[in-house]
Formats: C-alpha cells, sequence, structure tokens
C-alpha cells in the first residue's frame, strides 16, 4: 500500500490529526511565531509510548522552524533563523566547558540535495585537534572541542554510516553527536523553508540516505540530536497528490448520491498504489523532485545552519567573533 | 496550458503521430536494433519546413541510440553505446586531418544531473595547445586538434552561455562545435537510457540550463552537433501522467453514455494546467524528478559520451590507444 | 642564466633597489601604515619609460597590501583588509551605475595554491543576468551589474585564456575587468600575506599559470584591474638562496685578501644557474614551493578578496548589507 | 639537526648504504627490470632487528615499482604498471573467496597532491554493501568484499585517523587494510615514478598527512598493507641540496690542504640546518615542493593504483572485465 513517507515529525501530526479531527493524546504540540511571525516555530512533544504509535516516532522532542524566507535567499531572515535555531538547539544538548563534540554530516556529497550534511560539516569550526595537540593555542576558554566527520553513504563506501559512527564514537568518546541530514518532506513547500531538531537522533529508514540502522543514543552510546531540512520529495507523493486534487474536483462536480460519486469515493488502496507505481515506472522509491536551483539552497541554508550549530556550541563567545572563527 | 515538454525529437514524434494516427509528413523515420537487440537507433529526420512546424524543431536529423544496458551499469553494452554514438557522430560530422572541434560541456557542474556536459568536457582528450605551442610534440599524425569549455549557467556567470561560445568562436575559429547537455525527457524510463545526437545544435528552451539563446549555425556562425541525454523529467509530467492514468482507469468503469464519461472526457485543458500547477505549487518549470543515483549515472553516461566523442574525432587511431589518451 | 622571477612590483623594486643603493628614476613609492601597523600598504607607481625598463613592468599603479594576520587567520585583519582592499581598488576604477563589471578567476581549479581565482569568482555577488532578464528583481538602485568566468588554464581547454576573455569581451562590452590571479612571489613570507592591485592588467609570463598573452586593455580592449596574492615560490628561489646564503656565511669565516674569498666572491652566473638545475633536476619552471596548509589559505584569502571586490564595485551599499548578498 | 626526511624505504637504504660503503646487514635487496627495462622492482627486506635499527623502519617487506613512463604520461607504461603492482601486491596479501578488505585512502582531498588516496577510493570497486543487503546480486562468485573510506586529515576532523580507521575495524572486522598515501621523497624524479607497497603498514610521522600515530597492525588489529607515491619533496631537501652542491663544487677547486678545504668540510651540522631554516623562513616542515601539473599526475597514478587494487583483489576475474567494473 502507498504510505506517505515523511521525514518531518510535523507533517506525520498534520497527517493523523487531520485524520482524528482533534489533537493527539500522547502528544503536546506549542507554537508561536517570531521576527514580525517570518519564522514559525513548533515544538512537537511525544510524551507517551502511545504518541509514538500514533505518529510512529520515538519519544522525544521535535522542534521545526519554519521560514519562507530561508527559500527567498532573505538574508535577514537567515540570519535570524541561525539565532533561533542556536536557542533551540541549546535547549536539547547539555555541553560544557569540558565536552567533546561530535558534528556528523550524513548524505552523499556527489549529490547536490543530499550534500547538506557535508556541506554544513565543512562549514564548522574544528577544534578538538588544537585541545589533543596544542592545548596552549587555545587561548580563549569559551571555545569548546569540536569534532566532525561525513562518513559518506553506502554506495560509496560499502559500509552502513551508523557502523562508521559508532566506532568512532567507541574511540574518541565524545559527549554529543549532531547529526545533519537532507530530509524528505511530503510538501514542497517545505524544500528549504522548515529545520527539524530533534533529540531521537536518525531512526531507520529517515532521510534520502536511507541508512538502513539508526544513529541513535541506543544505537551508538550518546546522545544524538539531529538537524534536518527537506530537500526533496518522493516523487510518488507528486502522483498522489495529483489523483487527491483530481478526485477532489470530480467530486465537486459529482452529485453526491450519483455512483459516480461513490465510484470516486471509494477507490481502493491498492488501485491508488498501482497508478502511482505506473506513473514513476521504471523507479519506485528512488526518484525524488528537487529544485533546479538546488545548488544555491545547499549552499544557503548549510551557513545556517553551521551558523547555528557554532553559536550552540560556543555560546559565550559574542557573535560577531563566531563568524570570524568560521570559514 | 499545460504544454509536454521534451528535448527529444522521438518524443515529440511519438506525441504527435500518436495523435495523428500515421506517420508526420515531412517527417522520415528509420529504425534498427544492433547487438542482439540490446542497443535501438532511430533517426528521425526532418526535411521540410511542414514537418518542422509540426515537430516544432528545426530541419535536420535527429539519431537517437537507445540502451536500457546505461541505466543497468551493463558494461559491455556501455561500451558498444560508445562505438554506434562514433558511428553516429561521424555521419553527422565532417572533419579532415585539419579540423579544429571545439567541445562545450553545457550545464551546472553544482547540480548533478545538470552537470553531465561538464563531466564530458573534462574526459574529452585535449590537443589543440599542443598544436599552437609545440607542434613537434604531435607525433601522431592521426591526433586531431581538439579544444573545450564549459561556460557555467547565467546564474553562475551572469553571461548568456550563447554570448560565451560566440565569443570564443569568433577568436578561434573552430570548423565544428560539439555540444554535449543534460536533457528533459518526458518519460522516466528514457532518463540515462537514451543519447540524442542531432545536427541543428542547441536550440532555445532545450535542456535543463534553459539558455535563453540557442547555440546553432545560425547564432555562431560554426556547424553545432549535440549530444543530449535525459537526466530529469518535469515534475509537471508526473502529475499529468497520474491525471492521465487516473482518467484512464475511471473511464473504463463507466458506462460509454453516462454523463460522468462525458465529464470525464472533457476536462477542459485550463483545468488540467491549474490542477498540476496546484499539485507542484510552490514551483512551476523549476522542479525537476531524477533518480537518486544520479552520480553514478552521470560518472558511467560521461565516459561513454568522451569515449564515443574521441573515437569520432580520432577515427584512425586505433580503439585500445584511444582509451590511453583518455584520462 | 638565473634570473629572479617575480609577479610583485614591490620585489622588482627592492631588487633594483638594493642593487642601485638609491631611489629608481621614473618611479614614486608610497609606504604607509594602518590598523596598528598591522597593516602595511605600499604604492608604486611607474611613470615613466625609464621606470618601465628598469623595473620590466608597464607603466602604471601596484598597490601592495601587507599583513601576516591574513597567514595567521586573524579574523580582524583580515576584515581590516578587505576593507583597505576595497578603498584601493576603488582608487583605481571608475565604474557608475551604469558600468558592468567583468570579474575574471585566472588559474586551474584543480590546483589548490592556483584555485584561488576561481574561488573568488565563486564568492562575487553576480547581478548581470538579473539586469538583462529580470531588471524589476533590482530593487536596489545601488547594486550594479556584475558577471564572471574562470575559464580555467591552457591544459585543460587547450585555449588561451586571453583569447576566451577577448571573445567575451567583444560580446557583452563590459566597462572594466577585474582579473584575480594567483602569483609567484621571491620571498616564502610573501605567500598569501600580500595582495597587489595594479591598473596594468595581467602582463605575459605573470602567474603561476603561465598565460603567454597578456589580458590587458591593448589586448582586450577595456581597462583591466589585476588583483593577485602569492601563493608559490618558484623552487629554484629556495635553491638560490641557499647558495647566497652558504656564500655570506663562507665570506664571513674568511679573510677578504685570500683567494678563497675571491673564489667565493666570483662565482659566475651559469655556475651559478647550472647549480640550481641540477638541485631541482628533472624540473625546470614548473616546479613550485607551497605551504601544506594551502587549502584553509585559499580558503580565507579567496573570502578576503571577494568581499573587497564587492565593496568597490557597490560602495553606496552598507557593509553589513553586503556581505548578505555574497554566499 | 637537519635530517632528511624519506618515507621511502628504498631511499633509507641509499642513503645509508652510501654512508656504509657496503650492504647493511638484516637487510636483503633485490632487484629486477621488466618492460624493456621500462619498470624496475626493488624489493627491500628489513629481516631483523639489526637492519630495523638502521634504516629506521620496522621489519617488513619494501617493494618499490619505478618507471619513469609514470610521470611521462606513457599510457602502455601505466598499464604494465597496473599488472607488475597487481602482481607483488597479491604476493603481499592473502585474500580469499571469504574475505573482506577495508581499502583506506589517507590524505587530505583539499590539497592536490595529498588527494591521492581520496581519489584512488574513489576508483576502487565498491562491493561490500552487495555482500550484506542484496547477496543475490553478487552474481559473479569471483568478486569479493571490499568496502573504502577516505577518513580526511586531523586539521579537517579534529580526529586523528588511526582512531577512525581503528574504530571501523573494530565493527566491521575486516581481513586485511589496504591504505593509500601521498609520500614525501627526498628526490625530485621520484616524484610520481616510483610506487611503495609495504606490510608493515602506515608508519608515524609518514606521509604528508603527518598522522601522529601509526595504521598498522598492532594498532588496528589487522594486517595493513601501504601503497605510497612521492608526490612532494620537503622544501628544506632542495635547500640541503643546492648546499651540498655548492660544496661540493667549491671543493674541486680548492687545494685539499688548504684551510679552505677544511673549512668546506667542516660545516658544523648546526650551522647546515640553522641555514636551512633561515632559507625556508617562516616555514619549517610545513613547506613541499610540487610539480605544477600535480592534477593531471594523480589524476593518472590514482587510475594506475585502482587497477592495480581491483585486480589484486579479484584475481580471477579476467582482464577486460574488471575494467568495466570500475568507474
Amino acid at each position: 500500500m502507498f504510505k506517505i513517507q515523511t521525514d518531518l515529525a510535523l507533517e506525520t501530526r498534520e497527517l493523523v490529526q487531520k485524520g482524528l479531527g482533534r489533537e493527539i493524546e500522547g502528544v503536546e504540540v506549542e507554537e508561536r511565531k517570531e521576527f514580525e511571525d517570518k519564522i514559525k516555530i513548533t515544538k512537537v512533544k511525544i510524551n507517551s509510548i502511545k504518541g509514538e504509535a500514533i505518529l510512529q516516532k520515538p519519544i522525544g522532542n521535535y522542534i521545526t522552524i519554519e521560514a519562507d524566507g530561508l527559500r527567498d535567499e532573505d538574508f535577514e531572515v537567515q540570519e535570524q533563523v541561525s539565532k533561533v535555531l542556536a536557542d533551540q538547539l541549546e535547549s536539547l544538548i547539555n555541553v560544557s566547558q569540558k565536552s567533546t563534540v561530535l558534528v556528523v554530516g550524513l548524505g552523499n556529497w556527489n549529490v547536490t540535495p543530499d550534500s547538506l550534511g557535508p556541506k554544513v560539516v565543512s562549514k564548522v569550526l574544528i577544534t578538538r585537534h588544537l585541545f589533543e595537540f596544542v592545548p596552549d593555542k587555545i587561548k580563549d576558554r569559551r571555545v569548546r572541542s569540536v569534532c566532525a566527520i561525513s562518513p559518506g553513504v553506502l554506495g560509496i563506501t560499502g559500509i552502513e554510516t551508523s557502523e562508521i559512527i559508532s566506532g568512532i564514537v567507541q574511540r574518541i568518546h565524545p559527549d554529543l553527536i549532531i547529526a545533519i541530514d537532507a530530509l524528505a518532506s511530503r510538501r514542497l513547500e517545505r524544500i528549504s523553508t522548515a529545520i527539524q531538531i530533534t533529540d531521537t537522533g536518525i531512526v531507520p529508514g529517515s532521510g534520502i540516505g536511507n541508512e538502513r540502522k539508526g544513529i541513535t543514543k541506543d544505537t551508538v552510546g550518546v546522545p544524538v540530536v539531529a538537524i534536518g531540512v527537506p530537500m526533496v520529495v518522493d516523487a510518488a507523493i507528486i502522483a498522489n497528490d495529483a489523483i487527491d486534487l483530481l478526485l477532489e474536483r470530480l467530486k465537486n462536480e459529482t452529485d453526491r448520491s450519483s455512483p459516480l460519486y461513490m465510484l470516486l469515493e471509494s477507490i481502493p488502496d491498492e488501485d491508488r498504489f498501482n497508478l502511482i507505481k505506473e506513473v514513476i515506472f521504471p523507479y519506485y522509491g528512488n526518484l525524488f523532485v528537487t529544485p533546479k536551483d538546488i545548488d544555491r539552497i545547499v549552499e544557503n541554508i548549510s551557513t545556517v545552519i553551521a551558523d547555528g550549530i557554532n553559536k550552540a556550541i560556543h555560546p559565550e563567545v559574542k557573535e560577531n567573533e563566531e563568524y570570524r572563527y568560521v570559514n
């Protein structure tokens, strides 16, 4: 059966809530707007096994920052979002002067929409080697120990990402992992306009990188905060949405009591699934939709996220200095 | 109104012919298969203004080489296709020992599916500088003068591609241009499985690079042979195909004489267009569908095309030597 | 005979002046320091054919900005240098609201120390396409028309850089060219610590890119301002300097009247040249010395230069906005 | 004191032997030429603690394949070298149908001469993920399980390379590691013309990547075969060689009994060291010499090595098929 795939808790909740007609049990939601309503922050907290079961996402916090200005290259908005990201990130992590943070850039650097994670890694301030080998060089006691890696994807390395990360964790014992990944959304308008932060890590099947095992506290042994940005929509969703819209329009023009209306109401899931499969033949599950200027988008968003991470990890470093540390 | 965009003459002809129910006037078509039917060669020759008007493509030759093995990483097929490409290319070009060929890699190297042209350029044997500055080094008299450039796209340079190429042509006076471009197909199964060669050059609106002016004999002053490979499908086509398929299925279940059937038969073009626009909102015309492993695909196909070009330009160089000249 | 190659007028002048023991006729020199003496600005003005003949550089202005902080990753110094660069650049160029500027990134993007020009191009704000195709989008009347290209090097394209640039100039008629190039210095301490700006363009034999023809007002028809930063030293200079130092030390330990002293004083140029050739065998003229962290250096300096160019071209845009326009 | 740094056992042995005037105890040397003397193979076997102490390299086998044709782009020689490399590699490794090989590409992909390892990794046939997830796809039972990673360098990740590799080894338990690294030679003519294979792994201080801990059977727990190619010479060696040559020349012109001769004979090591430091000021140990066309060199040699590795790991796959598996 066709099942909408989305990596955003926000979207799963929208879908479920739309079905239920009311808020979901075991899930707390809090919304607010900032910066003249240009930035929207939604916190979805799954706080029980019930919520977990309904939303099919693990217990934990899912914070989504939305801003159309991220796509529209509104630099003022981008700067504000990086601050909001830093604040929200700080609310989920717990780093002290002595902490070591491992930043992980997931995804395939050779495929533009999937290269977000590696791009962020290349812009994050790396300091751990200074702490290890030339501690005297760390004149600024407000700077903390940060290391980073972009492990690549299965097709490039032949090794599961989670194995690489687990192995490194066992050797260097970071206190926290921040993992960045390009996500799949179910809505085109969320491409590059939403940033999700969650303290549940990366769970199986997520992202367009399709790592089979997750990167979570359970699998790697240290807390994992994941930052994800939708960069693609599964092509099957485009076909599915076209079917929905056409059915809706036909129903509007049809008498509710006519047999036609019944026909339109009752397309079996399997038929729908077969239709979709036919539309996207010979691909399935490996075909994505992305905007033409995805290179510019990845460049901009990766700067916003790297800035946010730098601010959150070294909170005592002043803002304009901060920028100065990053390439 | 929604109009299917395709860069393949083969597909325009399919669409028109399907409408007409017969072959198109002013168009000659020739098909044949090779290599145990694993490679199909279709020659569409538009030989009159009538054909030009109907197919909306200029008078000239359009040769398409199709092989599923190109996508499936069947290396034997890939090798055969590079030979067929060399043969077909030779049939359209006319280079002598004294000729200079300018190879142009169109597209944006920062966006994976659009990076085919620049990738091919990086694999073509460059010799013109040896002819110009160290002619003694060209011991092998069978090698010809080849130069190449990847001009980038408008968003990167701020200059139209055709202006850059025209300018260079005016300075170095090549005898022939071979331009490589990633194309948009109207069928997913043609992504990376079809190679089109045409002696009409690159015409406006073609390719996902969207150069506004063409690169043709008219615009740059020398013959232009274009080699294109579909790498994406416009996301609007996915929506359109889903609508078509659903309508078809509903009609199959409806009495031909019922009012419902009439409704399904008569969706106005404008309504259909609005539906599609709604599905792919907030994008239009800038949203493409591409397979997840597009990096591997571009790597493979660019080698096939570069090999074919090298063989066609230096036909007297033996095959295994040829490979040796290319990085 | 061994002749010290340097692309810096500052260094040619040092060498000549050291020989003469006094200032050179036909050459005006002005020095000043800024930002707590952390930045040194030297203006060498060659104002006569005599000066031209002596310094072997064309009549014109050569401004060098020196700051050790550029190498030491002192971000405050880097920011100040980008402002000084903008000021000095403005003093040499003459752009109005209606001007179009073509930025040219010389050098080979595949060789790290030679990739400075292409890196700068990727960070410069490109606007010309907006002026051409969507002039309404240029809401900010203080922004000017800028386009850019990285033409590659002879070994990659088979075409001389000057031919590519001349061709483009003939088509798009810019009012000014700003060309960025990695230079060869004769002193290791100048690698990445000096920025030379000159209104004489790029002259033959300059840079490590070795373009045979220059890019000057004479060859391309529009004013050319060149910005260069030493990124390498010719390996022959290391050998030469070692010979000089050893001779000096031996002379210090030798009686001035002894035959030995005479021997040390009188090493013929040819012998010295042969020694050097032997040291750097089997290379000559194609072997360079560069620091191990050249990737970090190029990343930092390219940002400083792109910032300086953006500030100089759009002088009325406020500083913090400016940054906002650039990726 | 100035100490010549070289990563080639061949060169250490040359230096020591030159001093001794005879073969070194505890070291076996075997030389032969192939392919019309165009390829020279030297096996240095250190077989005792004595040999180890003298050569300052661990007990083990050091095979060097030398061919000027590697630099001169002689494609026939390159093809032969890849076969010789495969044979020699096979003589040192012991892989069965069930083995898993981990290929490690050491070095910094952002610095051209140091990017050899990562380039090789991108050209090696990766199969382990097929064995793990779709074993049915491995129709060809002659193909073996290969995975690969380019761990980056300390300045990029903040993590020591050996930690990353050890961590991965502990998770995926390969039977063998093949590590590729760009080396520093003490002779310019060996840049890109010599390939060293050793079963002793990567030892501290080796390579231009300067990983502080080694990657050896001791540190990572599985056998490590290292393949290295000189890509740079330390700039200090150029200065040192110039000093040596000048002293030699001066001695030739001086009476052996004169005080001058004594002076020339007796330059203290410390003085020499100070001279060299002065020549390469303000750098020390971080300044390298490399040819201008290093991009072309790395491209060619990485193909030779990847071909050799593919042939050695899957020895039963026929030669022309082999090539077909690799991008």
